[in-house]
């Protein structure tokens, strides 16, 4: 029978992220994750397929921001508006949670591997940004042009936001960098 | 004593992207290539580390043509022109080259950690592009979004000349991505 334990998925991850922290991803074993939560192995198990997924897991629902971001636009936003709906609603997100996503942000900077994990997220969340374009009706190679320059502002915005936690904040720092993208476009 | 081989280094890539193309990168050896190649499996690794560095071996050339490109750009040139002719150049090199660029590109389209591997690559390029602008004078946000755009903008282009073999030439549709970016930056 299994032992029902309360929060043990947020326990989990309270004590990777707390372990990846003090001591760097790679000196972490899932044992230790599991122990510092006083939980077992096979809980952990459970909920994780490897140590690496506690950082990545949340990356469906980063995604699913978005998607329904520029699906819930309004029929006449042109496709960047569009998408700077979506970056500002994920930029809610990460307000909300920030002390989570500083602590992610510095975890994953630290480990070349958890970097390009992050990139191919990053890439597969513009490419399903791209098909939420053109579910909109735009054509390419606007659909992808668009997702793309949009998942570089949030990444370049988001880059800043972790680089100065006394800065501006995440949306403001979109603002700007979509007002950026407008100027470099146009050859200014 | 080594025994020189005329062209060890170009019949060793031949061989293995043909092995690639027939019968995917997974089911080739190294001993194969070699072998294909009538070389040794030892002097394979006099050029390579192993059989997917056969397909990146050409990436820092790559980097380096669009680093020199942002880098020869008239010093009037704005950052996204200063792109442009970096983007024009690696279209050149392309066009140069585009029987092996299109096997090479297929042999990659077919497996995800080759994909993977050709998008760090690419970020690669992308962050030495924003290098290069930085010491045209260009400052962040507009350096690294120049780069990024440019880049999503290469990649989206090179996408569609694979994609259609009789299609418009790559620095055409490089023309055409650039133009676009313009218009959806601008919310049109």
């Amino acid at each position: 029978m299994v032992r029902w334990e309360p929060n043990a998925r947020g326990r989990l991850g309270e004590a990777a992220f707390e372990l990846f922290t003090e001591r760097g991803f790679e000196q972490v074993t899932v044992a230790e994750i599991a122990e510092r939560a006083g939980l077992t192995e096979r809980t952990f198990f459970r909920y994780f397929a490897d140590k690496r997924e506690v950082l990545f897991a949340g990356a469906d629902g980063f995604q699913e921001i978005f998607v329904s971001g520029v699906a819930s636009a309004p029929d006449s936003a042109a496709p960047i508006e569009a998408v700077a709906g979506a970056l500002y609603a994920a930029a809610a997100m990460f307000l909300a949670h920030e002390g989570g996503a500083r602590r992610r942000a510095a975890i994953i900077a630290a480990h070349p591997d958890l970097r390009e994990r992050e990139l191919v997220k990053l890439a597969t969340v513009a490419s399903a940004v791209a098909d939420a374009l053109r579910r909109r009706g735009v054509t390419d190679p606007a659909a992808s042009l668009t997702a793309e320059a949009g998942l570089a502002v949030f990444r370049i915005a988001f880059a800043r936001w972790i680089a100065a936690p006394d800065g501006p904040d995440l949306a403001r720092l979109i603002a700007e960098s979509l007002d950026e993208l407008k100027l470099v476009a146009a050859g200014k």
